[in-house]
């Protein structure tokens, strides 16, 4: 292990050429165990069929991560080999062999959910600061008001890498559902007594390993995080997120180009100074929304929402509630979200059943307010495929 | 999760029936995808293929297992699908597929290895009580000496069970390696000072959970406890055990009944007052000395020696190095070692080679006066087999 | 310090001589600026005046407590000065500079509550079986059954001491108020879900160091103890003692040799089996009863109850709420109470007014009932004084 | 205890004056019981004597102590007196109260000796930020330097104040002794392995409380920081500081002012430009050697060193070893020690004989080159006083 993890890129990457060349499968065995279970299927044809599918990378991967810290340098040796791989497709077969382990092992029942909070080493917090992925951390003093008395951050944690979060949350306590980001991450803001707070919003989700890419957390933590509030906060009734649409200005530019959408409607967008003027401009609110509820309801990759994180939270059973223009005017948020922010809620009682119909139907769960915007939009916009 | 939990003896076996006609590949399947790649041999075939092998329990049980407690519940199950097993042999796949996941997720890169002392919750001590199975704890008072500072107690522990070790060992601290079990036990031995010892013997060694059998922990627990110790004492020179001959009296009462062994030898051996008044018989002692080395050396079981002891500690790289006659003259020690103990050596330099040498070529590591009296043993016997 | 600890009981109590006559303050100084107090009172006469009527002792004992262990270590030594007190009264000045000393090192603000329960080392829980002074505790299994979850056990700790607590309390947490102490200490007895329960019955408490008597303990933990329940059994409505009434079989006896009661009463009064027989005799139970009441009522020492557990718990600002007969059967319940038991009970908000009319009109608080059995005794007796 | 607390400070000060008026000792009480004890000086009059000298303000704090945080309180309020002292002389009394109660609670036996690191919470660290008073530590990147691991901190704490320190201290590992404390502080400096250290430089001690002004802890800090790291760190030979000599330039002016020292000498001292271009100087260095041992050595307040650090060091039973010109050329480091700094030794094994001719005989333990120093200055100096 200490050998591989010295190696140079180059090195590693030739060593990845001998992992797929020398030690994948090997498919004259697999041929003869499949020909002698084609000709006899039964158990005793089978075993040997399933042995050799498996590669020896498999038994490789095992002996390496009994090393100390070997778990880790595991996830770090496929950030690397993910790094590669548009370079290098062949080593899809590494990966699928690491993905099989890494899940094993980062099986949702041994992680740990620890509130992170201004008792938590720095060691830790220094993490929160080199990976909050949505909304950067600027220093110490902006990450202490992120750690408040009615804020909270929650991370989860393996056994084998005590001191770095897989995946780690930020929620807000607050008297009513939050619209707009600025407002929650000002450092001067006031605190608020958390018992007198009746919403929990999340506004950030990042993960902390590029080597545990498709291994999903997201989900296991928020319902953690949520039990665990109802039973710490009796007073907070709703849980809901205040999330970014980072599909929509790219999607709206898109629909401009194909003459979909009229150009007037984006010019001046990327300029948050003239965003800001237009404030009160209902009408040019409310053709957005309209826009907007029709991207994240009816656009779709396959049978899913084009939108990645709409993709997430409507994945995990969450439902879309609420649309706010101006929610986010940030540089990164106009060049997103157009300026909007979405708040999906996640009510424990419900996600289970949106979950279901997501899958199986490709179901949005959205309400009634937000349905309706994205069926009046009519015959604006010619279909974009 | 809580519906298999409440299952009676007979539904949870018809539950089991249920997991092997309705959750298992489908050969079909199989023979379509075994087809397919025998046509063409190809990363697109391949996979299909591999996915195909692999039964449904897999996910079943993986989504079981989320549950609270999911884990030790699985394990569980699986202790009372072994004890099922001989009369259902149909269950063996099931049970491939459940220590496929216990494997990943019993990976000794998870374990941590405790301590356990007279400041450890009495909820972990009683289960040392409870699941010893070398040489019973009568009472808290001899369960107290056995944690005494001239003693360590060391168990492996998984983090999703963290009330009940997975497995756990004995040692005592002497000067001088021990012959002589008994000695050991005895509640009201004086008391060492630790750092006047130069040895360290492994007495005793138990696995707590039926259901992890055959996922191998003892290995892994010797060499952290051998790497603990090194550190904290740097005075003990020897790490060794003081281990039974479990198989040496039935195989002794083979030879006689084979004619192998004179009958007269074995005549008053489970009369532990007898044993005790031959003590200075060193006729008798050498005869026997002569023959249990020749059982530990030479008596094997396809390439391994019968010994399951000895099998243990050789192929985890020790090497045996002394015999001690009257080392253990209790009852269960008269029936099944003919009062021998064994002292295997565990040195961390050598483990490694000893181990290699021993899946290799079938060598046993022993020193050379063991060596020796298996060899002198001479013609008196005729060859077991 | 560590010489101190080595001597001999007697080389100790000459130690102790040395300290009377050797390390006491010096009279003629005291008496020098007691004159010159006298001539000119000041603060610049009293500061010498102060100093001189300290002993050296008390710096003497500061600087041994420096060593390590020191505190616990002078916390032995008083206790072994208390034991010879009796015969050396002249040691009385040594015990009054080392509580004082004491009292501010054992001050409450320091002394940590810690519940005790089968998670608790076997350090310390084997403590309560030496330091149980109410009911014994037999063996680990009696004192497994008090660590139910539906007992509690608290002990105040000091940072210097972490291994044994100062003084611990037993509970039962029941469906209505206990009167039977053998039903709380059954060790077969089946165990209640804490949730359902609304009465919370301290049945036991006992100090562990001699060294430390007259510091007082009890109240601070009994107040921690209820806050600590209050909060985390909301059902908990009713916190009450089941105590035993040391000083009325005494005072019985008294009363009869006296003339004041009649032999016939105490007759069979020390027969277990007697007593049992009586379990439905009405008019013993409710002579007894007037009796007892008057007994902790009206039978004083000084303006306090004659009765030390009575003092006890009303000077900390209890009520006395009910007299239960053949509440303790044990030897010793008859030997001490003639089988009554008494229910004191604590209510947070009330403990400091009966406080300050204990302390300041030596008015015990007890219920009508109580006060009515009292008052209802009539000519019955003679007046005992 | 909670009314005390939001007290604005001129209701404070009128309730000191209270303290003095109204709880103070009684001198009529105290008269009369010096009369008594004048009349008949024995047990039973020297008790009431001993009683009438303590004031009643000590009861009354000992019972505000009893609050929750009671004890952080009273600290607190001490230093709001000390403030106001100089102002108010007549509450000296007030302190001699407090300071009594004070360090019999903060007793060195019940103080516990805390590593912090980048493990420890942030609310601990925050505070080194905050009272570090004599190199300030600017940021958290800083803050990061002072505790990798050729770096370690040390606080005691008390049971009842767990958040902040009593007092804290910084130490460098190196190999040699270091005489520059820019090169320590530097953040930018390369990180050593502390197994390859020889020597550990106390290069700052700070105390957190006001309140706790003359109740000293810097002598068990060192001692306890030294015997941990003996063991942790055996390489370790040498322990010493590299101390300011902060009132070295403020006497080299007074000199300079009486006519003892020629003014030139001083010219362009308190410019750091000016001073690193004299570096190699050594002139201007022997000269102001000299100056500062003749300083150190011989200037006494009292019996006592007139340096304030020196005061402390040697009282703590250190030696004086060596001094380093240019060893602190921070803007600060000029103006207190004219550029000097001063490493004192601490070996265990002769504290306590240093220590002791110390206090009773003033001598001030110094190496032979700094005594060597200090002698040769010859008639150059006029006696300062």
């Amino acid at each position: 292990m200490s050998a591989v993890r010295q190696l140079s890129e180059s090195s590693l990457h030739r060593w990845f050429g001998l992992l797929v060349t020398r030690y994948s499968h090997d498919p004259r065995t697999v041929r003869r165990c499949a020909e002698a279970y084609h000709a006899d299927p039964s158990a005793a044809t089978l075993l040997p069929l399933q042995q050799s599918v498996e590669s020896p990378r498999q038994e490789l991967f095992n002996r390496l991560s009994l090393a100390p810290g070997g778990a880790a340098a595991l996830v770090e040796l496929r950030g690397g080999l993910l790094r590669g791989l548009a370079a290098h497709p062949e080593w899809a077969s590494i990966d699928a062999d690491l993905v099989r382990l890494l899940r094993a092992w980062f099986h949702p029942g041994f992680l740990e959910l620890r509130r992170l909070d201004w008792q938590t080493a720095p060691a830790i917090l220094e993490k929160l600061i080199a990976y909050e992925a949505v909304h950067p951390i600027g220093d110490w003093r902006e990450l202490r008001r992120r750690l408040e008395s009615d804020r909270r951050c929650f991370g989860l944690f393996h056994p084998a890498m005590p001191d770095t979060p897989l995946i780690f949350t930020e929620l807000a306590l607050t008297s009513g559902l939050s619209a707009n980001v600025q407002e929650l991450l000002e450092p001067r803001s006031p605190i608020i007594d958390p018992v007198k707070c009746d919403c929990a919003t999340f506004y950030s989700i990042s993960n902390c390993h590029d080597g545990l890419r498709n291994i999903p957390f997201g989900n296991t933590l928020i319902r953690r995080v949520v039990s665990v509030l109802e039973r710490e906060l009796p007073g907070i009734r709703t849980f809901a997120t205040l999330s970014p649409v980072p599909g929509f200005r790219p999607w709206l530019t898109a629909a401009v180009e194909r003459g979909a959408v009229p150009r007037e409607l984006t010019v001046g967008l990327d300029d948050s100074q003239w965003v800001a003027d237009r404030s009160r401009d209902a009408a040019l609110e409310r053709t957005l929304k309209l826009l907007c509820a029709r991207y994240l309801l009816q656009e779709k990759s396959g049978t899913e929402p084009c939108d990645p994180v709409a993709r997430f939270h409507l994945g995990n059973g969450a439902r879309l509630h609420r649309l706010n223009w101006l929610g986010d005017t940030s540089p990164s948020g106009l060049r997103r979200s157009a300026g909007f922010t979405a708040n999906y809620l996640y009510r424990l009682d419900q996600i289970d059943k949106n979950h279901r119909a997501y899958v199986r139907h490709g179901r949005v769960a959205a309400s009634r307010s937000v349905e309706k915007l994205a069926a009046s939009l009519g015959p604006l916009l010619t279909p974009t495929r």
